[in-house]
């Protein structure tokens, strides 16, 4: 196939979080789900008519009410959605057969308002597992959410979605095509249970492109796989987490075959950068860690070892404690379940060699070390077995992880 | 297939540790690998004759000089050797030529003082990657040690094996069966990068019940399935680790099929109680957690639950905390890669029932917290769906963890 000349022209990030794209509007308020008065705990995004819709659900067997509502909607929709609910602070989660009821009412409860159908509506829950939604107080709050749809507060979307998080995270960018600009916007929350396999974090994205819902499913599986689905922080997979994708194609430009590669560059780059912020904002991080894998016969290959090295617990430690530890780098790549040459295998810490022909150069260690120091951390290992590679962000592990969950629910 | 009369009548335990067996000696000094005066750091195990030997070999890709000496001793000597040369502080892992060279050696030396060949010692080494053995100081410390050999001292074995481990760990025991009794002993140490798949530390087992080679591996696995593979501290999987076993025959007992079942009691019985000793002394433990996993379709099922569980850094920071997060064994369990229905799951900690048709039990979560405060957990899953189970053994994650690992070697 010879290289068609690329339609994007250029991808500008640009301000306004998940409402940067047009089409949409969001209310978000304090429904009083989370105890502490004022705190943002419920969220509805809204398209102006009806978007089309595409989502990526957590693989964990175990999966909650509003996964399970979700996935079912969508289904029914054909792929179509005029909204979606959303609430911190309680999961819904092993709520059983009450918890199914709960969130088909919040998006009955949504559809009604906006003269909608519940099928057109799309949920999400976070937050603590095993607990009962308080519906007395999140129904009325529907209802003065809808009524207080409004463009451009989507900076309110990113706060109101947070749980254990440090920071809001949310990304904008225009892609300037040969046919005209479109937006892609999103924001997500992380903190704790992420893991790559979708099954991470709430992400919501939104997009003015006009998209039919087939190629928007495409396109956001295909952007997650690189992004959201590469980052770790614990390993742990909840049992909540799902991506959400709008297309309002408000912006009037149709995204056909030509204009493909310009979505996935827009949903590519959004969804880069709310991955890395998950991880930065990762449960007692203090250090990112990019971790490259090349030199692997298959990118499944780059990714199993990349994977491992970036949950092994002693990597991570020795990360924290700034120490190039190369031995646990290799030994974490060597029981990862792949076959490659240790021989030939290198190992760069923030551009230093520390590993080469199965021995240690340790006259360069103090060099690697005060990379270690920084708080962006960047591993390169090179299998020297092929042409394939792959990159996985994950973070340190520091005594304040432990603290934190050993101290979250009690 | 009818029941057999057990041919065991008893098993006991018995002093002395991987020297209690009869046919064995054994010598432990301080070489000059490590720094410390007077710690030591150099092993000599020999049978008084030729015995038949076994060993399980870490399954990492990357494997120590003296785990690719020792299994190539073992092919050809045809399960058979006269000793065991072990040194701590040095790992001898990722030395390239010389660490081949230098393990060689050590064997070599060892049995040119012993009148054996090479071919009949076994070697291991344990402590620090990627640092080449003092071998200035090995090689006459090897003489020294096979002059002093005597028998009975198998708790100096255990004390000079130790590398980060806060306590010795030996046991022994006698099994007594229709046609007389055997000993069975054995030594172990672990510490860090503890995690199934004989990857996972050294251990030293003895008998001098009469056993062919074939057999001895054959029982070695066996066993070592339900104990030191059966045991995860943090997931990672050494380069260097292995288990020994020696049979000196000096007990005149022979282990034909009829005997099998006792000499793989024995096996069990000291190996378990290695095992669970060396996740107790974890790097950072303070809570010895056993999670037992029943209702599976297999085995293989039974294992991946309890191991997933037994490796979640959330449900081990939980455990520290004391906090009986139903919520994240569940969803360990749910992200294992096994089908089952989470509407017949039960989990009960410390035997109290938290979980159960996919919803909580809270009103008895301060019981479960309370038997969480102690320092042996137990965490049972029952999957509902079959009659097949499995136990794994862990620890919990603390802070100190952290902080060993992020300060070991810098």
């Amino acid at each position: 196939m010879a290289d068609a000349v690329s339609p994007v022209r250029d991808v500008t990030p640009t301000a306004g979080g998940v409402m940067a794209p047009a089409g949409f509007q969001s209310a978000a308020l304090h429904s009083g789900i989370k105890a502490a008065a004022d705190v943002l705990d419920l969220v509805v995004i809204a398209a102006d008519t009806i978007a089309s819709a595409a989502a990526l659900f957590t693989t964990n067997l175990v999966q909650a009410a509003p996964v399970i509502v979700s996935r079912n909607h969508l289904a029914a929709s054909e792929g179509r959605a005029r909204a979606i609910i959303v609430n911190s602070g309680c999961a819904n989660a092993c709520t059983g057969h009450r918890g199914i009821t709960d969130a088909e009412r919040m998006t009955a409860e949504t559809a009604a308002a906006l003269g909608a159908t519940p099928d057109q509506v799309l949920v999400a829950s976070t937050g603590v597992i095993g607990v009962n939604l308080k519906m007395e107080k999140v129904v009325p709050a529907i209802g003065t959410a809808v009524a207080a749809l409004t463009p451009g507060r989507g900076h309110d979307v990113a706060r109101a979605i947070m749980t254990t998080d440090l920071f809001p995270k949310e990304h904008a960018v225009t892609v300037h095509t040969a046919r005209g600009a479109f937006t892609v916007g999103g924001t997500a929350k992380g903190a704790g249970m992420i893991e790559p396999n979708m099954a991470t974090m709430l992400g919501f994205l939104t997009t003015d492109a006009q998209v039919a819902p087939a190629v928007l499913q495409r396109a956001l599986k295909e952007s997650a796989r690189d992004t959201f689905n590469a980052i770790t922080v614990d390993g742990d997979t909840s049992t909540n987490d799902c991506v959400f994708l709008l297309a309002s194609g408000a912006s009037g430009i149709s995204i056909d075959e030509e204009l493909y590669p310009a979505l996935l560059d827009g949903l590519l780059t959004v969804s880069r950068e709310l991955a890395v912020a998950i991880v930065r904002g990762g449960e007692g991080a203090t250090k990112l860690v990019t971790v490259h894998v090349r030199g692997a016969r298959t990118r499944d290959d780059a990714h199993r070892v990349a994977k491992t090295i970036a949950n092994s617990p002693l990597v991570k430690t020795a990360i924290h404690g700034a120490d190039p530890n190369w031995g646990r780098i290799v030994a974490a790549a060597g029981r990862a379940g792949v076959m490659f040459d240790v021989g030939r295998t290198t190992v760069h810490v923030g551009g230093v060699l520390v590993f080469e022909n199965g021995l240690p150069h340790d006259q360069n260690a103090p060099l690697a070390a005060e990379h270690l120091k920084g708080t962006d951390v960047a591993i390169d290992v090179d299998l020297g077995g092929g042409g394939t590679d792959c990159t996985v962000w994950t973070c340190d592990l520091s005594a304040e992880y432990v603290r934190i969950n050993g101290e979250y629910r009690t």
